[in-house]
C-alpha cells in the first residue's frame, strides 16, 4: 500500500509534506520542526487548537470539525483543527484534495513517546493513521517535557531521516517512532521495551468527602537488562528509531490461540 | 509478564473479573456481558459515564477522575468513571487494591472493531491495557451499532472462551479482539484485515460561511481476496478471533530500517 515517495515525486514535483503534533499549534517543538524541514518542500500544518496529549489514537465522532487557517510564512500555511492528532490528518487529507503528502511528520513532542507510550501518544496516533492510509509517516519526540525545551540538538538526525525517507519511501505498512535524548550522539534502530506505568494516581479528597484522581506515576520497563530496546538506546545517549505497524495481530501466537479456540466445543 | 489465570486461581479462589466497555455504563452490550459471565465469578464494572466511542487507548491528563459506584446487584458491582475507557481499567487497578483482576473483559460493543478499527476503538484500548499490565483480557463487539441489539447469539462463544481463557490464561503480552457477525455459526482465529477508511466527511456550510465536518465514511479492505482475515470470515458468518499484541515494532521490517538508518551518515 505504500507507495515509496520517490516514485511520486517525479522530478518537477515539489514533495509535499503535512505537519502534525499532539502538543497544539503553540508548541515550540512544532515550530521547530517546521523550521528544520522547510527546505525539503511544500509544508503545511494541520494541528489541534490546544493541547491533546495521551490521546492516542481517539477520533471525535460526535460533535462537529472545523479547520481553520491561522498563518502563512515562507516556511509553511498553519491551520488548526478542534479535533484530535489523528482527526488533524484525516481532516487534512479529506479538505486538501491538491495536497496529497509524500510524508506526514508529527512532533516533535515535548517527551518521551518511547516504550508503551506509543500506546497512549497523539503524537504517533497521528503516525499511525498517516501508515494506515500509506503515506510515510514519522513520529519525532524529546525526553523533555519543559516548554521551551532546546531542540536543535536533534535537527541533524531530523534532516538526514526525511531526506533519505523522501528519497526511499518506507515499506509498506512501516512508520516511525523516532525518540531523543537532550544531546543524541547517533541514532540507532530498535525495538519498543515492553513495560508498564505504575502508580499511576494521585488521589485528593475533595469538599463532599469524595477522591478526585490525578494521573501521576513512572515507567517500569520490564526488560531492563536488555540491549536492543528504545530505552535502551536512549539511557545509553542515542536517538532510537522504532519501525512501527498498524497491524496488531500477534502473529508470534497465532498457534496458539488457535489451539485454545480449537479446543472449544460448543454444544 | 501475563501469568495464566491459572497459576492465580487457587482452588478456593473466586476469578474476579473487571468489565468495562465505550459505550457507557447505561449500554445494552455491557449488561449483556456481565449476565453472561456472572457465573464464573465476582464481577466490578467500571464503565465510562457517557459514551466514549471512538477513544482509541486515550487517556485523561489534565482533569481530574473520580470513579463512584452507582449500583449492586446479584451479579456485579456497577461504578462509573468520567474517563476513557483505559482510564476505568487504570483506575479500577489503582483503586480496588482488593480486586486484583484475573480477566478484564471489555464490550459487548455496539458495532465492529474489526480491522483497523482496532485503532480507534476505545473498547479495545481498554483490552489493550489490560494487556500491558500482564492480566488476560479480551474484547467483544457485534456488527450491530443498534442500541437494542440482540447480543443472545453471541452468548454461547464468550461463555466458552471466558472458562477456558479463565483455565489457561492467554500467552503473555496477548490479548484477543473478538467480533461477532449477527448469528454467529462458528469462531475462526485470524489476523487483522488490512485498510483503512475512505469519503470520511461530510461537510456542512455554516451560518458564518465556514465548514463543520461530520465523520462518516466507509472501510476499504485492501486485501478483499484474503481468506485469513477477520473481515473474512465475519462476511462467511463466523466470530473472528484475532490475537493482539501492544507491541507494535514491525519486527518483519527492522533489518530494512536499519540499512535505511546505517546508510545515513552524519556530518
Amino acid at each position: 500500500m505504500t507507495v515509496p515517495a520517490k516514485e511520486r515525486t517525479a522530478s518537477s514535483h515539489r514533495p509535499k509534506i503535512l505537519i502534525t503534533n499532539d502538543d497544539s499549534i503553540d508548541a515550540k517543538g512544532l515550530h521547530a520542526l517546521v523550521t528544520y524541514v522547510s527546505a525539503f518542500g511544500e509544508i503545511r500544518v494541520v494541528a489541534p487548537d490546544r493541547a491533546r496529549s495521551g490521546q492516542s489514537g481517539a477520533i471525535t465522532t460526535k460533535t462537529p470539525l472545523s479547520v481553520q487557517e491561522v498563518r502563512r510564512s515562507d516556511e509553511a500555511r498553519f491551520y488548526t483543527c478542534n479535533g484530535t492528532p489523528v482527526d488533524c490528518v484525516k481532516l487534512a487529507l479529506h479538505i486538501f484534495r491538491d495536497f496529497r503528502p509524500d510524508l506526514i511528520l508529527s512532533g516533535i513532542n515535548h517527551g518521551s513517546n518511547a516504550g508503551i507510550s506509543i500506546l497512549y501518544s497523539g503524537t504517533m496516533g497521528a503516525v499511525l493513521e498517516g501508515c494506515v492510509v500509506g503515506i510515510p509517516s514519522i513520529g519525532f519526540s524529546l525526553l523533555s517535557y519543559e516548554p521551551d525545551a532546546d531542540f536543535l540538538p536533534c535537527r541533524p538526525y531530523i534532516e538526514a531521516l526525511v531526506a533519505k525517507v523522501l528519497a526511499e519511501g518506507l515499506p509498506q505498512g512501516v512508520c516511525l517512532n523516532v525518540n531523543f535524548p537532550l544531546s543524541p550522539q547517533g541514532m540507532r534502530v530498535c525495538r519498543q521495551a515492553p513495560g508498564y506505568w505504575t502508580d499511576e494516581y494521585e488521589g485528593c479528597p475533595t469538599a463532599e468527602g469524595k477522591t478526585k484522581y490525578f494521573l501521576t506515576g513512572r515507567f517500569v520497563n520490564v526488560e531492563p537488562e536488555a540491549v536492543d530496546t528504545d530505552e535502551y538506546f536512549l539511557a545509553q545517549g542515542f536517538a532510537s528509531v522504532v519501525p512501527c505497524t498498524c497491524d496488531q495481530t500477534a502473529y508470534k501466537e497465532m498457534s496458539r490461540i488457535s489451539a485454545l479456540v480449537e479446543a472449544i466445543r460448543l454444544k
